[in-house]
């Protein structure tokens, strides 16, 4: 361990528990703050099944409360989007002049948000491509994929080496972007078609999603609606760089063939009837996508009904 | 009673029971075939309440099979659309060379079976714009509007005046059309966006949908693509006559608007956890507008979504 960094992780659900568990793991001192499994995790710990290695954390440094952890080199924030108005006041206490902070995250424009709260410079936006579940309190079942990609908010080319430099030695597979609109476009290429469907399909896995040839065309459109609004939004923030459709399709497609029976985590939160993170995930994307007058029928129809499925959660 | 005619009611539910219950009332000769609700219609009758006069049916003439109905005048077919390959068998027996056939089911291309059956010199089909349930076995809830729309199958005006002469003297609200197939696509305009959202939506009542700014967006949206389909499909058909957007537009929202918290006949099914109507209602429709190139994103979507809400109904 070259240089050990002060992490702390608020919002330590399925993803924040285990990509924080790899940075302890790898000798970084990560703290987690928890409040429903507080009693659960300090009787047993963590423990993570992966196929990049399960582990446990038997003693993870754990707290009840932001302020007991103190201000730290790195934030990583992956609350629930439906939680992101007690964002500031979680962060606050952790934030120091030079804290970083990674918004590990789904969703458009979460990191507007921080960088309203904290300073631009300071925020870094991660989507993590992965299928995470949580199993009972404290543990975590990592079911495939597992990158996660990392932009910064002012795609500060000194800023991402800052961020690589946190995870070298982990065993977390962290790749960086120079531009994390484009990614966090592409992150929805998957998410609202195939998340969206699971739920409105009557809360059903990926592999149903693509064995229903109404459902897998539906998606696919639905994806280049998604493409089509996200370049539009790249042109209005002045980025250069394009969603490649066709192979961001192939791509999608191709991984999600391969998935099995996933489970989403809207569709979780739906089946379980908890509340989904539909604004963040369908809700931004739509409003942009007809500021910009994009044609996106299936992204209205979409966020309509699941708006609707989500009413009094 | 000018002029009594034998009629039976082949699929005695909410709709079969309320106009069949109107003809006899009217002092037809009417023949209810009933399968699961025999016993508690023998025991109790009919009852039937509705704003145009509430009335019961103390002894209706009620039988377990369609060979002891026999030949009659006139057939009115209200089965669920589910269970129309049933129709041809359940028919059959009640069908003589002089008998007319009355198709009052909901969804498209419904007449087309039932001529290839019988003869489509035979054959008319009923769009009841109405709000009834089904209570207790032996009640019926007529809550609100009524008027049944009838067309012959070959458009002949003749035939038209023989359905008029039926409904004379009932108090059921009956006009003929002089083309079946633009008020079929009529009703779709209501059916497809409104009961399609009141599932989808995750089984709510039209009010909901109404109140509901984006569920009231994707209806008109939904209405616009049906409208044009169908317009598209009376082209094809070489019908001279079209749907007028606008005006139907207007009229069906007008309409829903003081429907209150109606529930759709198709959501009743989803919320109870019985087969919907999916391929009559959407899949037939969205097959021809497939079929003419028209434009149906929002249609495609929700048929998949109802498709897959259906499986293993």
């Amino acid at each position: 361990m070259q240089d050990k960094k002060s992490v702390a992780v608020i919002g330590s659900g399925a993803v924040g528990g285990y990509y924080g568990g790899r940075l302890a793991e790898a000798g970084h001192d990560v703290r987690f703050l928890l409040r429903r499994d507080y009693e659960a995790v300090s009787m047993s710990g963590f423990k993570i099944t992966s196929p990049a290695g399960n582990f446990t954390l038997p003693h993870p440094s754990i707290f009840r409360s932001a302020e007991e952890i103190g201000t730290v080199d790195w934030v990583i924030c992956s609350l629930k989007a439906t939680s992101l108005n007690e964002g500031q006041k979680l962060l606050q206490p952790c934030v120091g002049p030079h804290t970083r902070i990674l918004v590990l995250m789904n969703g458009l424009g979460l990191e507007d948000r921080f960088a309203a709260w904290f300073g631009g410079e300071k925020i870094f936006g991660g989507m993590a491509f992965t299928c995470i579940n949580r199993g009972e309190p404290d543990t975590i079942h990592h079911l495939d994929y597992g990158r996660v990609t990392i932009g910064h908010y002012q795609d500060n080319p000194n800023e991402l080496e800052e961020a690589l430099s946190l995870w070298r030695g982990s065993k977390a597979d962290v790749v960086t972007t120079s531009s994390l609109l484009k990614v966090r476009w592409e992150k929805l290429c998957w998410n609202i078609p195939f998340s969206g469907l699971c739920v409105a399909g009557g809360g059903i896995t990926t592999d149903k999603v693509m064995a229903d040839p109404d459902l897998s065309r539906a998606a696919r459109v639905l994806m280049q609606e998604v493409i089509a609004a996200g370049n539009a939004d790249l042109e209005a923030h002045h980025e250069k760089k394009r969603i490649d459709g066709p192979r961001i399709i192939d791509d999608m497609f191709n991984q999600t063939s391969t998935m099995a029976s996933y489970r989403p985590s809207t569709m979780i939160d739906f089946v379980e009837g908890r509340a989904m993170e539909v604004e963040a995930i369908w809700g931004e994307p739509l409003k942009r996508a007809q500021a910009l007058k994009a044609d996106t029928p299936m992204l209205s129809l979409l966020t309509a009904i699941l708006r609707s499925l989500n009413r009094g959660r």
